[in-house]
């Protein structure tokens, strides 16, 4: 997701239209990317260092994003 | 995200790349489209179903995307 420092033009966007829409009470929205990985064998320590390595360098833009990993079963 | 029978052409170019990266081991990659709403008061039944209502009708294309809602405090 963006920083929070970061202008959200399309989250604002989606803000604005919300009530345009009959939908009150959002005061905020914001837009991100959401990645789904499948991995092969357990998902111990070391995969999850491995993926949070691949989101810091290649799925997310760490200079204008956060990024969170969540593992499901 | 896209529904599972849906082709995802972004998420296996990301596949496609992660070997080349030097990341192996991820059998399958899907991206999608996450939304954080901020919402003005309890997060109760009836927001929920307003907020899935919103997500259905406005946030999701749900003839090619399943989606999920989940609070986070």
């Amino acid at each position: 997701m963006l920083k929070p420092e970061i202008l959200d033009p399309q989250g604002q966007a989606v803000q604005r239209a919300l009530p345009r829409l009959g939908f009150e009470g959002v005061s905020d929205v914001r837009q991100g990317k959401r990645f789904e990985l499948e991995v092969e064998g357990p998902v111990d320590d070391a995969a999850l260092a491995r993926i949070r390595e691949m989101a810091e360098t290649f799925l997310a833009n760490t200079v204008i994003e956060d990024f969170t990993v969540r593992t499901e079963s």
